[in-house]
């Protein structure tokens, strides 16, 4: 059985417990996660009975064969429409739907075909993130793409530390761009998200977007950024002084690697996601910097850069073997300079396994 | 007045015009184009008097006032919800929402807030596709943006073919690596899409993904790709013969481009996108080609790389001074090989602006 099709299962005894006859999946990571599906339109019918029917439009039906070979294809250019209307010929009575995918005339929109499909219209009953649930542990397969997108994100500045493209003199811009696209030449389909290249006091500013700001000698330079290999994202985030480090600068980094390393000690099969985060918010806090740490410990990784689940103090639920998360405190001190360190790593029953393999000793450049 | 304030003006003229008090701005394409924020996270609150509030959480609220430093700020991380209890407090009657953005979810999350504010619940009336219908017709400022985003690209390829980049032996993979190293060095935040480099027959694919194939003598090779500035997004496709074309490639080639030049001398203000289209399909159908053209004629390009107008059989509507579009046929031959040739363009009341300027003769590397 093919890795999309166990995925598939997993989703069908879900509905099978929601006594559903079916789920339309409309998400379209949901849809690529269950069919391997890479194009920009598809969605998905998964049946009780096991007769799945994937459906895209002309223009993906040669890929869609290629990459579903082993569910049934439907060639429409309205692809929910041409499931629901499916659905209704075979008989569907109760019918999962993501609502928190489908818009409001999307929805609209279904239940007029459904109505309009000339047989007992179904029931829709919302299965509200219930494939994200399923995402949110991975399988071998998955782990193994996030260690690639990892290991292509540790190359890349490997490489641009060694030419010395970090140096006073360059700008945010210019680093952040050699940093996509030697992602790029290394394999990666896509940057992660927008890389966040922040010199100086620009560091202090947790979403700082790269702009001319040159980098100078004594500056904090952090460096937040990931690659995207077969749809997987890395997240990794290194803080270097450049030239010299001064003693506030060596404090601080020193605070958010130990906050760092007992947020990642923290990762248990079992841990609660709000205790994760305060094990490494106590140690920034105990040090007096708890409102210089403004944001969430760190977040689920896979198809999307942010999602389930999230580790912060207004998180819920625990942690389970198989989940990739990032672990990122940070100190900020506004006008000054800051710090983050951040990993990607995956809860396994015995330590985490860590896929951000670059150093987090001070490095100083 | 800023740019975006007169955008923010225009659609509150359309509210007013609806009866509307205000109007809720979800989608964050939208929301970027009424306000010039670029973060991941952001809602719009325009009011007919004027007061309009824009809302944010913490990691943007120092972004939030160098971006948007004329509109009143909520640093808030439920963005909606703060949103719609401002207008409950300020006493919006009749709220406009983006039924085409909002989820179902988020539309019963709304509706609780509303009637949990503890004022006069307003009335939710969908203002479907306003804005997008606003941002299909460009102004200076964004015809500028695409203006870059086509040199990026135009010069991103010329600089590929003049280093002989594209020649037999190498990879469609090596090729779109390269392509999208190339445009962001020349300063693209992005590709616009995953960039299509088709080789051989795959050249038949529309929209083959690339991979591992090597380019071969006497080949088709498909590139089409494009640039993202400032958020906007180019769009391009040249087909080359690489080492010798035979008579059959010159032939689609000249078909292709004959089609084109049709599709591209029917752009004027008033047509009617169905005979847009028409006047660049009835080349190819006249010469026996009819069924290898399996897509429509051009999207419009902007903020998204696929927006308003489309140009098409089953397009509705007319073109306008401002809209930026493709115009792009192709002709497949299935396990042969295919050729599509496509240009962004800008309506205007005299001869369309063309924006990807590089050369569309029958180039032989």
């Amino acid at each position: 059985m093919s890795r999309t099709a166990e995925r598939r299962g997993a989703l069908r005894a879900t509905a099978a417990a929601e006594g559903l006859d079916a789920v339309l999946v409309t998400n379209l990571l949901n849809v690529r996660y269950l069919t391997g599906f890479t194009g920009s339109n598809g969605a998905l019918l998964v049946r009780s009975d096991g007769s799945d029917l994937f459906a895209t439009d002309g223009r993906y039906a040669t890929q869609a064969g290629t990459q579903v070979p082993d569910v049934e294809l439907l060639v429409d250019r309205g692809t929910v429409p041409a499931l629901a209307r499916a659905a209704v010929q075979r008989g569907v009575g109760r019918l999962g739907y993501e609502s928190h995918d489908l818009t409001v005339d999307g929805f609209a929109q279904l239940e007029k075909v459904l109505a309009d499909a000339g047989g007992t219209v179904p029931e829709l009953i919302s299965v509200r993130r219930a494939v994200e649930a399923q995402r949110a542990i991975k399988d071998d397969d998955e782990i193994e793409a996030l260690r690639r997108a990892c290991a292509v994100a540790d190359q890349a500045l490997a490489e641009l530390a060694a030419e010395g493209a970090l140096r006073p003199g360059r700008t945010e811009l210019q680093v952040g761009r050699e940093l996509d696209a030697r992602m790029l030449a290394l394999g990666a389909e896509a940057p992660s998200f927008e890389t966040i290249v922040a010199a100086g006091a620009n560091s202090a500013i947790p979403h700082h977007r790269p702009d001319g700001t040159e980098l100078r000698d004594g500056d904090f330079l952090k460096l937040d950024f990931g690659a995207t290999v077969d749809g997987y994202h890395s997240d990794m985030t290194r803080t270097v002084v450049l030239g010299h480090a001064a003693d506030w600068q060596r404090e601080i980094y020193e605070l958010v690697a130990a906050s760092q390393a007992a947020g990642r000690a923290a990762l248990a099969v079992g841990a609660d996601v709000v205790a994760v985060d305060k094990a490494s918010r106590d140690v920034i806090a105990a040090a007096g910097h708890a409102d210089h740490f403004s944001h969430g410990l760190g977040h689920g990784v896979g198809l999307e850069i942010h999602e389930a689940p999230g580790i912060g103090p207004l998180g819920a639920g625990t942690l389970a073997a198989g989940m990739a998360v990032t672990v990122e405190p940070g100190v900020y001190l506004p006008g000054h300079g800051g710090v983050r360190i951040e990993d990607t790593l995956v809860v396994t029953d015995d330590e985490p396994e860590l896929l951000t393999l670059t150093s987090k000793e001070l490095l100083v450049l």
